[in-house]
Order: structure tokens, then sequence, then C-alpha cells
């Protein structure tokens, strides 16, 4: 059988030459004579593997040394409970700006814990979510313990072009979409979350990077799981770590050091986004729905305008080994998703079956 | 390099057929055109693993209809938080049995819940936790909402050789490291929980069997990813489920009733630590230091009664391919972890090389 190119929005493709060094090491790491899931993550070799897991991540994205790296389980919903329970520390209250599901769901789980306020919402768009919401530093309300945003909005294809100022007050960011794809000013976040399976690793590990003088703040009652105060203490290892993920992370992160970094991983993305974008602005076929200064570098939704098309569309192109392009189920149409892993021949060869279904199916007016 | 018998006592061995199963898949699965660590969650291909992984777990530890099964992420220690956010539900108390570390912080982090009694303990033991309590019923309070129970003490090498009798009160357990060791009763209990990297799969997924009338009765505050009711509604996929351990699990779970269930699991185990026991009792160059009637069989603890002999023991040992025979820090002297993927051929390489041990480093007074 042959390797699609699979354009899910996660678990998503990992790069195959990392891929293949895993299989190749999977019976025994080097000369542990075992593999990285049989390991204790007590070991030497385990713990060399975290240290230089944490190194490269730190390389590739220049994070600054008052913050501390963590590794964790859970995913960013999680992280949806866990930054209210760290970070509602003073006033109790904090800002969301809701652009998409995932933040609106963030918000959500907060108001278990606090005070919380939607500051700004793209939720009022046409279609629903197409643009992020402008901001500025007078939306949010100075007690405000965080402010809180979701950096690229997997559903809808958008992403924040800009980075909400919000003056002293700590700017928390689930990236779990856009994470490594491009180099970001990292001191500019007082927390950044990404859970690992669109642009890291396998699904099972989550990423947060969090400024150090906002751990240790905890509610008394967080569970010590979701404490970062517990996470940094103890190394990311409280207690038994997501191993074989941290491994395949580790490779991740070294290899994109190894293409020369987040400056020559966003030129990739840029090439094949735009080569996507480039196509769909140049005809009518397909509509890329879209505020134009939000698009995304990840995941690029358009439809064709007629449900039952779109379908034939996703059906046809899995058949050509293109799978994985259908919308989320609240927004409909195409979703290519085109994170790190995905090689530009796979989106060249989606553009190339792009122009051929439009031949192939005229629109006949209803 | 060879493969050696890696007697940690967590991550630990994983079945070498298995471990060459994924290698073989792991660039692309069956005909999906990619590897498992890549697919969607939300794709046919994956759905069907997880169903398979939860068809096979119940048929091979008999669970009854009226148990859910989920496949978690974050731990045992996640499950210390969870199980009182979930089950304090009426009287907001729970009785625990303290048997060793593990049970105890189990029981330090239900404090942060509720009214949390130590309704049995065998710290005063000597050594510390070398037994597990005896308990009746009438240990337990009458209106606590459970009752805690760690079944196998991983550090200490004791188990529980009988089920506590709690009355109409949910029986809690710990489950982490003798799950899938032998049959167990499992309408005996109102919640069993595991960590996958003993005798399951790699770390990352964490187990959870439980009554389904003890859903749906937490905390307002419960964080979603720790409520069991999300989790049953969203069939263990609120969001992304640790997916290539899920995988792993359904290999170890399908091998296990390809071999004959878990009576024959069972057979292997007893016949696995009776080696190691029958020669620990033959002897008296080393000690195997805890209640006869207690013994793990799935970690065995023994000492020469020198710390310097079991150091030397424990660096000879991996030097002939027999790894991680270090007893716990907490105890020290060696611990022989002996879980479902450990062949009898590491077990009697293991006794003879403690019989050659002996011979070569006799015991000098002091």
């Amino acid at each position: 059988m042959e390797r699609v190119y699979n354009f899910s929005a996660g678990p998503s493709m990992l790069p195959l030459e990392i891929l293949e060094k895993a299989q190749s090491e999977l019976l025994c790491y080097g000369s542990s004579g075992m593999s990285v899931m049989e390991m204790s993550h007590r070991s030497s070799d385990f713990q060399k593997i975290i240290d230089d897991a944490e190194a490269a991540l730190r390389k590739v994205m220049n994070i600054p040394e008052n913050y501390d790296v963590l590794f964790l389980q859970g995913g960013a919903s999680t992280q949806f409970a866990a930054v209210p329970l760290n970070l509602l520390s003073e006033h109790k209250c904090a800002d969301y700006i809701v652009s998409g599901q995932f933040s609106k769901k963030a918000s959500q789980e907060a108001k278990k814990y606090g005070d919380i306020a939607i500051a700004a919402s793209s939720a009022g768009a046409n279609p629903v979510f197409s643009t992020v919401p402008e901001t500025k530093r007078a939306d949010f309300r100075p007690d405000a313990d965080y402010v809180h945003i979701c950096f690229n909005n997997t559903i809808y294809g958008t992403k924040f072009h800009y980075i909400p100022d919000t003056g002293n007050i700590p700017l928390v960011a689930d990236m779990s979409s856009c994470i490594l794809s491009e180099p970001v000013d990292v001191s500019k976040f007082g927390l950044i979350y990404a859970g690992a399976q669109k642009n890291v690793a396998p699904a099972g590990l989550t990423i947060v990077i969090v400024r150090h003088d906002l751990v240790g703040k905890a509610r008394p009652d967080t569970p010590a799981m979701l404490d970062y105060k517990e996470m940094v203490d103890n190394g990311s290892m409280y207690n038994t770590p997501p191993c074989w993920c941290i491994y395949m992370a580790k490779l991740v992160f070294e290899w994109i050091d190894s293409i020369g970094g987040l400056e020559e991983m966003k030129r990739r993305n840029e090439k094949k986004a735009s080569l996507l974008y480039d196509y769909l602005d140049s005809q009518h076929y397909y509509t890329a729905t879209v505020d134009k200064k939000c698009r995304s570098m990840m995941n690029v939704v358009f439809v064709t305008g007629k449900p039952e098309l779109d379908e034939k569309f996703c059906k046809a192109a899995a058949a050509e080994g293109l799978k994985n392009l259908k919308g989320h189920r609240s927004v409909g149409g195409m979703r290519a998703s085109i994170y790190n892993a995905m090689p530009y021949e796979g989106v060249e060869k989606l553009v190339e079956f792009m122009k051929k279904f439009a031949l192939e199916n005229p629109k006949v007016a209803d």
C-alpha cells in the first residue's frame, strides 16, 4: 500500500524520514536493548531524550530562559482548565478573545473557576468565525489576571495576523494548530500551550511554555497533575510522562533545526499555502470563504457552494490519494490542513486535482 | 544490539511479537495509506481500532455490560483527583486503605476535595509497607461515598490477596501494576483504573472501568477532561485521545485473548513468580522481605542485606542483559518486575545469575 497525502486537521502527517527513523529503532533504541516504548522514564537513556527534546525546542523557538517548558498529557482541552486553575490567582477574572469553537470552549471551561469576560468575538461574522476580532488595549479589563487567545483556528481556517496588545496582562495562547509553523516572539506571551498532534508528534502530548513568574500560583484544589509548579519541580515527570510522544517530538524538533529552523519552516509553509490560495484567488469554481487578511497558513478552507459537489470532491480526491479533505461538520465544504509535514508535492497534487475536478464537474444552475 | 530482559517497574517490556507488528505497519496501517500516529481520531479506521480495543478488553476481563470502559490520559495520578471529583457526590467523604506510596498519594490528593479517612494502613509494618492491611466491613464509615485501594504495590512488591468487603460502598481500585495479570471479578468493584505502562501499552494511556451508575455525579467545577460523564458521552474522544497507545493496547488485549485469556496469563505469571520466589525461599543469600501471603506476582522485591552488594548485583546483572533490577529509592535492594510481557526465560536467566552472583560474592562478616 502506498502512503497518501493526508490533509487531516489532526492527528496529521509526520515527516516520512522521522517515521522511518522511529521504525528502524522501534525494537531497540541505541544501545539500550529495548524500545523507547519500554524504557523507564527514570533511566538515563530517557532522561537524555527528554532533555534533548527540551533543548531542541528551546533552540528552534528561541525560548527565553525565564520560561519553563513542560511536556504534559491531556491535550489543549486539559489546558482549558489548567490555565484558569493556575493563573486566576489575583483578581479571579480573565478576558477571552473568541475566534472559533476552541476559544469558545476554553472560555466556557474557565467560567467554572472565575469571572470570565468575552473581550472580543468574531462569532457574528458572516460566515460565522470567518475572521478574527481586532482588539486594542482598552478592550481588556485592567484587573484581568490574563487574556486568552486561540492563535490559529483549525476549524475555520483563520489565524491572528497580529499579537494583541494586552499591556502588562499576561497573554495566554492556544497554538495547537500553528506551533512551530513559523517564528513567534515567545516573550510577548505569558503562556503558550499546544496539543502535539498537528505539528509536533503523535496525539497524547501537550506542550506548555510558561513564564516562570506565573508558576506557583495555582488554586489549592488544583489537581496536582494540572498544577504547573508540580510539573516544573519534577521536570515534567511528576508521574510517568508520554515517553514515546516525547521521543517523536524530539525527532521533529531536531528535524526542524536541521532544515534551518523556523525561518525555513515558514518559507516552506508560505510556499505551500500560497500555491493553494493563489489558485483559489485565480478562479471562481471554488471559494475561499475567510477574511483574506486572517487566512491560516495551516488550514485552508474552501467550498464549491454546492454541498453535493463538495461531497463528490472529497470522495474523488480520496480515491486519488488526497485524503481527509472534508471540512469540519460545523462548516462543511473542504479543509486542506497543510501542516509542517505536508510536502509541497502534496499541495501541488491537490491543486492539479482541483483543476481537473472543476473541469469535469461543471456547475449547473439549480 | 541485542534486546535485553528489562525488569523495569514501568514503563516495561512489551511482547516482542507486538512490537514487531507495530514496526511492520508503522509507515502504513492496513489500507489507510498512513501511520496510526498520523490518523484522524474521527476516521473510520481509528474508530475501528478503539472499538476493537474496547471489545477485546471487555472480553478478556469479562467486564459486565453495566460498566463503561474509558481510554484516558494523565496516568493514575490524574485519577487520584478524578476519583474524588467524580465520586464524592453524596456525603463528601471517602475511606482509603493505605498500603504503599501510591495509595498514600491518592489519599492526600483526595483531601483537596472532601473528608478523607485512612481506614487501614500498613505504614507501621517492618519493613514499612511490607504487608497489606487486613480489613473488615466495620472498618469503613457507613456513609463513605467510596473506599479506595491500590491492589498491587509496585514499590513494595505486595498485593492484596483478598478483595475488601465494603458492603454497599463502591470499591475503587488502582490496578496500574496488576491489571490483566490474572482474572478479576470486575463486578466486585465500583471503579478500576490503571496506567497502561506496565501491563498494557506505552506510557500515556489510562484505563478506567466504571460502573455506569457512578457516572454523572461530578462536582460542577470538575475539569471537563476529568469528568467521567464527558468521556462516556464522547466515547473517550471528548478531545483527541492518545491514539498510538490505544492501538498498542488493542494489540496487547488481542494477544492476551489469543493465548487463552487471563486464565492462561495467570498460569504464566504464577510460573514465573514461583520460579523466583521458590528460589528465594530455598537459600539464605537473598531475602524476600515482604509478608509471604501478600507477595506480588508482578514485582518481586529482595535484598542481600548489604547495600554495596545490592549495588554490585544490579550493575553485574545489567552487564549480562538483565536490566533495571534496582529497587525503588525508598526501599533499596532489588526489584524484579515481571509483568505479562516478561518471558519465562528472562526469569530463568535472572535466577541463574542470582545463583552465580551468590557464589562469586560471598558475604564477609562486618
